[in-house]
């Protein structure tokens, strides 16, 4: 320990340190299953009868578990007083606070990037140069968010001639499905309501050029069909896929906000660096980097089950088991 | 419920009446605690031989208990889909989700007051007219802040002539104590971190109409006084009151970040009333709605334990027990 | 509250008050979930298409999120010192400590029978005979663990006359799969392990009338193969839901396990009725009212999945999507 | 891994190992946070005005905080199925399971010595000799439980001849607070709890030859008093000391419970070495590992805080602050 070295008494500093090997540990856990669910969904096709899906949800689960425990472990750094912390603080510059450069891999690995970062600038400033050429080269490679686009795009529910013959050539707004679903949402409308429709048109059939969008319509598309459909067998897993993403996003902003409250809580309104306090930064971090939100989003553009489009004999069979 | 009523098929309704129960059924216990609270803190005197603070304290962890579990609460909502809450939702209009007028009576006695409301017209647009007036009667009585106020203003240890000869009859600034302190203080800044000699003059020697805060120069000297010299028997129970506050803050943040990323995975990006979207008013609710942040924002005030002044072996010997 | 009435000042009584009834809140939901488990599990046959399993487990697994707050909801209560506890105790008499009928009721709807209660002459003798007639009378109804062993015994894995030509008429340990499974499986244990052998016999192959097993050999044939195939789709939501009971059951035992200690540390080594501990009572009810112990056991008798005997092709088809 | 090596696939095998890094890691917090407790209260006096039992609380609640962590750690574990578990378990042998060796030395450093462990003979026979003999050693060395029997017999409370001028010099059983406190207990109970009269004198009175309780009647009666007057200033942190060690041995119990459930979910009925199963002896140890159990049986001897006897004036100074 630092305060061994110069002689200093500091007893909380051992907490300090083991708190920070025990969140290191749990990333490195965190990267593993996550690497290993980029690679299955990384293959060209997914077999519905291998377990290829099975798996990836269920290590999304387990992801979802070490990061509740991860939140959980802010309540034994906050046993950790201001004054306690001051006694060591001194010893640990230039390093500040909290930053885990397996954190932001595995922001990077999730689908954030560059340019999504907060105070793009003062976030390199805080890192060693190696530490930013890592993370800048994991945000070159595929992250989740970009492999979920693509196996959303490829669902083919809406192309089968023999389920839609109305169906395979025309624009997704004429699709038949599509068509008569965008009746009904409209017309469930109340009149404070009528913006929604503008929300519903950009983001199943808009083009992506026009925003910064991660997802396609396309697979908007594919994801809404998921969440109005997921009681058919075929669809539950997609299902839970979708879910276990948006639950890995709230746990985080959970753990973002209990660790800006945590800091805030232990420098107060100090102010650091550049007149910047470390609370807005957090602050702002916090509000801008969830992954997921077009998912979450999506649940917008739902509609009742009792009013959803019955589906086509042929494609209710193709979502079911042999029987 | 109100599925039975109209005939319509809504499992889930059933959890969303029963989740509603159990909170009111909390918070009504949390107010019960606060108001005893209250009741103590307002005696003109608290003699520290009796128990007062120690039940102050006793109660304010059980809150802080009950917050915790108000926040894992959210885990057994979210098991309720976004898809299974389409169900029954517009039978419930036109209540919209969470509106608990204990929660807000609960903000309002710990110190929220209307003017530092986010949005006050949403607000009182979106609640009966009764509960209005409720809650801003409320707001016109005691709160625990104002009392933290009163009772940290109180607080003698400065005062003594014995212990402080030259302090008596000085400016706060001038004090034996604390010009000795501000020297130590500003003399452990590094270069970029002078600005923070401006915070120390306006929250300690500041004049309090020159802004908004609720606490009191004299009130927060006290506070600081008490987080630096927490090993003393008598300024252990007023230091664990208050954290217990900030850590009240903070699960209430908690608990609206909580509430905020489900809302939004239940309802998604759906425009409603106004074109105001639901997360952005929680959002910024979120952020504005901290009640003990002055006394969080000492912290950054502090200043190493090896470095403190050392005190007068009167004013020591007052702040122990008979022995 | 029974304080207020005699003039007695006890300040958490209403603590004491509030927290049953958020238990009683809770118990409520957690049976109308596990009745409408109940009713989907009793239809004469589960169509693998419809929702019915999905629904089943997702309910299932809300019970264990609610099961897991009201384990915490014990950190509420141990806010309640002893002391403050004896300010009313007397006025609750003759009630005493825990006695929920809707808990008793839990357990009865879950499988535990009469017969398997410890102390039964205690417990009865601890309850109005109205709530006794009302428990004895669920008894008497079905029970989860009754329709699962139903639900386990009609699976047909092993009948298929064209995936197994040779299996359909023979003594279950002559079945081509299980002749084969059991060599395996003998195989690989140690030396001091070869006792599993009769365990394996028993469980698999036992006659049903020997032993007071809840699970017949049948139906423990199919939760086998459940476990050891999970992997292909059919066989994932069965696998899930057998997966929900054992955690039901865990955090049952971990309730009863905090409640125990709680009681002690409330009451003490204190004598009560007949002489008889209630942390005696309780431990001894602990370690008897495991529910699904039966399919948990199971896990003894697999064998690793790269040892697992190959399915018939015909199988493996009828166990997949229609693809 | 040892899967890699074995070039076996078992995915699973990197949480099995990273999960029980994080077990040691915090193990070697717990304990370094436990070494310190011990040191500050191995002191021959502890003077009421420095920081010591506030520093001792303080650690004692960090304690807590980490084997709250420790116990949710489970719900990581769980997401192992047993056949996940099987991929890799035949590498680990002989090693088995979960034997911490620093588990077992924090056990002995809070007070549980060999002669009361349970399975003396298996116990041994699953650790390394080495392992054996560092426990060993630890046990030699003094105790949590032993320093708070000696800290419990120091205290002064019953011996000030001002205060008690006729109690100086008489058995305990004379002493004037204590005859008069059994006279209003024993006449507090109901015909059906007289047994307790035994236990009264037995505990507070006992000669400590008698049994193998490990508190000895001084030390309860020192106790006792604590659990009565902690309204006292002088008490409150002696209180809130004894409530700590009563949580630290309900969680280690908590632990214990939920380790041996998910330990028979992941072997099942499996019969081990010396046809002993893994759950029976867990559960064995669990009901006999309590360390501070003596220290809760106490709440047994408590009376309504309304009858109790009014300490003499000189006492009651003497538990207050200067004032």
């Amino acid at each position: 320990m630092e305060s061994d070295k110069k002689g200093v008494e500091a007893h909380d500093e051992m907490l300090f340190i083991v708190i920070h090997q025990a969140y290191e540990l749990w990333f490195k856990q965190v990267l593993y299953e996550l690497d290993s669910i980029t690679d299955l969904l990384s293959k060209p096709e997914i077999n519905d009868n291998d377990q290829t899906l099975q798996v990836v949800v269920h290590r999304s689960r387990r992801i979802i578990e070490i990061l509740r425990l991860l939140v959980d472990q802010i309540n034994v750094m906050e046993t950790m007083s201001s004054l306690d912390f001051l006694d060591f603080r001194d010893l640990l510059r230039p390093a500040s606070g909290f930053q885990s450069i397996q954190w932001k891999e595995l922001e990077a690995k999730l689908g954030l990037n560059y340019e999504n970062r907060h105070g793009k600038q003062y976030y390199v400033s805080q890192l060693r140069p190696e530490d930013v050429d890592h993370v800048k080269g994991v945000e070159k490679k595929t992250n989740l968010l970009d492999l979920l686009n693509v196996w959303l795009e490829r669902m083919p529910y809406f192309e089968d001639p023999n389920a839609w013959p109305e169906g395979a050539n025309v624009k997704p707004q004429d699709h038949p499905f599509w068509a008569e679903y965008r009746k009904k949402y409209t017309s469930g409308l109340l009149d404070i309501e009528q913006a929604n429709i503008d929300l519903f048109d950009k983001t199943l059939f808009g083009k992506d050029e026009d925003d910064k969008r991660r997802l396609s319509a396309k697979a908007c598309r594919s994801a809404l069909f998921i969440y109005l459909y997921k009681g058919y067998p075929l669809l539950h897993l997609p299902y839970e896929l979708m879910v276990s993403m948006l639950e890995i996003d709230e746990l985080m902003a959970t753990w973002r906000t209990r660790h800006m409250n945590m800091v805030f809580r232990m420098i107060g309104a100090r102010v650091g660096t550049g007149n910047s306090s470390g609370r807005g930064y957090l602050k702002a971090a916090l509000d801008k980097h969830y992954i997921f939100n077009e998912l979450a989003g999506l649940n917008g553009l739902l509609m009742p089950r009792r009013d959803l489009p019955v589906l086509p004999t042929e494609l209710e069979k193709a979502l079911g088991f042999r029987g």
